[in-house]
């Protein structure tokens, strides 16, 4: 499939518009190359490939019909934004998908005008076109504005709220729901049954009865379009978007271009009130390994085009996610009241392995943030012990639900907090960089970071044992760093941190992972005969006053470090010193956060980097704090 | 309705207990008694009157059909529950209601063990009772959850993820919707006229026949029962609920016990799967000034009785709401692109000033803030501008649209944060106590705070003119300072603040509506011959670093003070000075922030005096870091 034919249509697509006028023959066959061209994107570069290969037609269909960018394309989550970059001039950068300095794994304002709004997270697309549509509507412009939502991601709340003001609403929206019953894991939830329902109950429709129903003047309640809707009652019973006032259109398979296109010139012309299409596809359409997948092949590795097979690299440690999960089902053996919450990452946060042996105690709520952190305040307020495995970045779907329903009413709810710091090649959107801020900042909220794998193991029995308030402890997406686990398990005493290195003139105090690059900077720094005392503050909340305190008076430099933005750890130690005077007679410290910019995607190792906050940079940090020292040293040490 | 009769059944109630076995002409008596109470109470202490007389006979039928506090009954936000909190046990305090010391105004689990999941925010209580009947099922216990929600809470997510996850389950959870169509404003979308066409299209249901209804098995799919569903399908479509999975029961008439209690007994003697009962009920009912009310007397003042006039204190100063509302009306004479977007607050954020004026660029989305954020994200990206007002408390709703849709594109969204820093008779869940710091860590987006009513304006104005990334302006709630407004409205200098007074030794700088408090801190230094000078940040980001570099070289003592929690504007000034090198040789700063606990309501002054932030704490902290002057001077002053 890497040959290049010379006939290939696709050669000849630079924009959208060299799709307008093409015959159906073309644009199935553009279709099809631009399957082949997506599969060998991602057979080198890694990243998203079911959602893709679902939607090629689909995509091909919306451009040639829609005039965008005027018309306002929005792909909800991004995921399956591949065929639309190649589509849209970005074809030639594709092998840079996802890597430092590269096209980004999702849709990008910033990147191409053919992406009006940015996305990465779920359930935003319907929301932003309704923005779109009423800024159309109020600055008399005419053009159409569509949002492509997967049913994932209708389980989310936000997609739901601009439902309802949409269908209140007289505004022309076009929300085309891509059901593949799949998102990342399948989806749950009542509307998943629904959809179902609607697949099963309805024959896909043929072209012509529906190219019929939707010329249909809309919003005209003649006794005839009455009679038909109650026709339509009787026979399937009404969906929930009409339900929600909208016009429902489907199911329609979403791999005929033949069905597609007519519908979506049908549905161009209308000019009143949100229009929901139902379109039918197959995650991992037209690769057999994709489709003979569980997942779909939805997130790969480079892999064999021929095979299927990705080569993964065999990691050195565990990675974080398993400690978790290993240990929360292995502590569940003793205590049944444990439970697990993931807002549709079982696999992601590996609650999954929790799964398999508690199944019962196992909830995936789907992609609902709102509702897990509430539900899990349900569950601990009567008395069970629930862990909320959440992303960071997810968190803050939730973070009213941990104010008000978790940490005013003291509920011992635990969060587990996932992804904590720089992701690598999800980039900015996915960055947990903001968790230690917002939790820190609750009355009452125990907020742990694991320096390691084994201290991860240790916080996941701590906040066990935490059981008249909350708590919550955050670890990096992937690798642990290697060390021994402890064999028998030990919780950790609260508030308390541990000094791992005793030196004399610099202090480093690392909140959470970077721990193995303060250990790094700490040896930089004795080349030099600086010594530097590392220490592992283990807890942001409570804060070990009593390590502060000796840290601040026995060292010249202290230096903090975290994998978080401002406002967090290194605030927190400064607050504390700054109230009990500890600055008054004068202290070198240096807090080291992530800089005050959105970060693109690159290595976890790259983007730390660019943030400053590697081994080198630490001790470096350090000697121009202390003035003394050689840096350019430092910088030969970190290249050898 | 003051007087007490001597043979008042109410009189016998201190628990539900007491209300097993009466006669339902004693139950209904029992509920004018109740609503009489009510009334008594709040016009006494002032609070929520209309949505508790609404649900005065669902109270009554609840706790006399079911076995709390072993039942959970949940009352979502919470508005509704003084005739529950009369009903079990806590009468004798009605009349301490939302005051210091007293009674909440909401649920609350630390108050009574009829509270099982405290609120006040909207749509929680199906989340929380799905934890509720999960944590029963694996804990093999057997007893009811009853959440009781209104119709304005619909408009939330939340309530949808709920519902979306409920639906898909078997477990036994009772869901009674209060449709009074009302929450605090009318509430809007499409679930709202769902409603209203369930209740216009359906009779009120007869008690003969819901009851035969109720009682048949659930879940049966008998062909009979089938039947029944297509025919009801046939005559009024299928409603929303049952199409997420709920046994859907209703509309009934919430204020007649004898349709009331058969259903509930009916309910409970049911086992499998979610039921929601459609309860239509009478904002303000039985008490002819609330019911002839355009808001239903939602939330009043202390009140007569007789007239039900209220007694409100004249202001002295405009409210800070106000201001803004006029603020934005005026400037959108000349500027048709801007927009103001409310969550179901148009009167408590004044935006309802704008609505008057320019309904077609008001947008109020119903309590659905992570929509309204991205909404506004929508319209911005399309060329709008968007002022987005939104209580501090509340934009917890939307963190993550704020991170993700906003702030990640650079989209100039306007951040107008209403009821920062504590509210007085609300209490915890409504403080706005964490927005400086969740909003400060974001890369790019503008903070601001007023010091003033003027301020506040020339705030409105500078947000307009920042075009290329997004703002925000934070301001307390109620009575301005009562400066002089300005004639011509002038923006400010991105990132400058301002000194108001010019002292020696100690400078305060202040950062929002504390300002008044540390001029007067100022004065009562003066009087010990202590010269302060005082600042007024304007800005936490970006940070005029000149200002606090000034500030730091030229006193002996810096004092930050702001109405937030820790990790906000102190730390950011901390931490600007720790990394810049301006805490290397001693700096005696005190950053004065929310203590680390939840408030319990009272008056904000009193609140601020419990949290140490008036104007005597700041003196007195000074003298204190300062190692001069006197103390007890300053509380002898503090109580002239």
């Amino acid at each position: 499939m890497t040959d290049i034919r010379p006939n290939r249509l696709l050669d000849a697509i630079d924009s959208p518009d060299d799709l307008k006028g093409r015959s159906r023959a073309e644009l199935k066959q553009i279709a099809n190359e631009v399957r082949e061209e997506v599969i060998d994107v991602v057979s080198v570069t890694g990243g998203h490939l079911g959602s893709g290969l679902g939607v090629v037609e689909l995509t091909v269909a919306i451009h040639s019909v829609f005039n965008t960018p005027k018309d306002k394309l929005i792909w909800d989550v991004g995921h399956q934004c591949y065929p639309h970059k190649i589509l849209t001039g970005r074809r030639d950068q594709m092998r840079t998908l996802r890597q430092g300095g590269g096209l980004s794994g999702f849709t990008k304002r910033s990147e191409s005008e053919y992406d009006p709004f940015g996305a990465a997270h779920a359930a935003t697309s319907i929301s932003a076109g309704l923005g779109f549509a009423k800024a159309r509507d109020i600055q008399d412009e005419d053009s159409s504005v569509i949002a492509v939502i997967g049913d994932g991601s209708m389980s989310a709340g936000m997609a739901y709220e601009a439902m309802n003001n949409a269908g209140a609403d007289k505004s022309r929206l076009i929300v085309i729901l891509n059901d593949n019953d799949m998102s990342i894991a399948p989806p749950v939830g009542a509307m998943s049954n629904h959809l179902s329902q609607l697949v099963s109950s309805r024959p896909y429709r043929g072209l012509r009865r529906i190219a019929k129903k939707v010329v249909a003047p809309m919003g005209l309640e003649s006794p005839a379009r009455r009679a038909e809707e109650f026709l339509r009652g009787f026979a399937m019973g009404g969906t929930l978007f009409e339900e929600l006032g909208f016009y429902y259109v489907g199911p329609i398979d979403g791999h005929d271009l033949d069905v597609l296109i007519p519908i979506l010139e049908n549905v161009q012309a209308m000019r009143d009130g949100p229009i929901l299409i139902h379109v039918v596809t197959q995650k991992g359409k037209g690769y057999a390994p994709a489709e003979n997948s569980a997942d779909k092949y939805h997130g790969v590795s480079k892999f064999s085009v021929v095979t299927g097979e990705q080569s993964k690299p065999k990691p050195k440690a565990p990675a974080y996610q398993k400690v978790f999960g290993q240990t929360l089902t292995q502590l569940a053996e003793k205590d049944d009241k444990i439970c697990a919450i993931t807002a549709a990452m079982p696999s992601g946060t590996s609650t999954d392995i929790f799964a398999a042996k508690y199944p019962d105690r196992h909830f995936d709520v789907g992609i609902a943030e709102q509702h897990a952190v509430t539900f899990a305040a349900g569950l601990a307020a009567d008395g069970l012990k629930p862990f909320c495995a959440i992303y960071s970045t997810f968190l803050q779907r939730g973070y009213d639900q941990v104010v008000h329903d978790v940490a005013i009413q003291k509920l011992p709810v635990r969060f587990a907090i996932d992804r904590a710091g720089l992701v690598g090649a999800d980039g900015a959107t996915h960055a947990g960089s903001f968790d230690i801020g917002y939790l820190g900042a609750l009355p009452g909220l125990i907020c742990m970071a694991a320096g390691d794998e084994a201290e991860l193991a240790r916080m996941v029995l701590t906040s066990l044992e935490i059981d008249d308030r909350p708590s919550s402890f955050r670890y990096p997406r992937g690798e642990g760093a290697g060390v021994d686990m402890p064999e028998i398990l030990t919780p950790l005493e609260i508030g308390k941190g541990r000094v791992i290195r005793e030196g004399t003139a610099i202090a480093i105090l690392s909140y959470g992972a970077r721990l193995g690059e303060a250990m790094k900077a700490a040896d930089m720094l004795a080349a030099q005969g600086l010594s530097a005392t590392v220490a592992d503050a283990r807890f942001a909340k409570p804060l070990d006053t009593e390590l502060v305190d000796r840290l601040a008076k026995e060292h010249e430099v202290l230096i903090t470090i975290e994998e978080g933005a401002t406002g967090g750890f290194g605030s927190f130690v400064l607050e504390y010193l700054a109230r009990s005077g500890g600055l008054d007679s004068g202290l070198k410290i240096r807090p080291m956060t992530l800089p005050d910019v959105f970060q693109d995607q690159d290595t976890p190792y790259n983007m730390y980097e660019a943030a400053g906050l590697n081994a080198r940079h630490i001790a470096a940090r350090a000697i121009e704090a202390l003035g003394r020292g050689d840096i350019a040293e430092i910088e030969r040490l970190a290249r050898a």
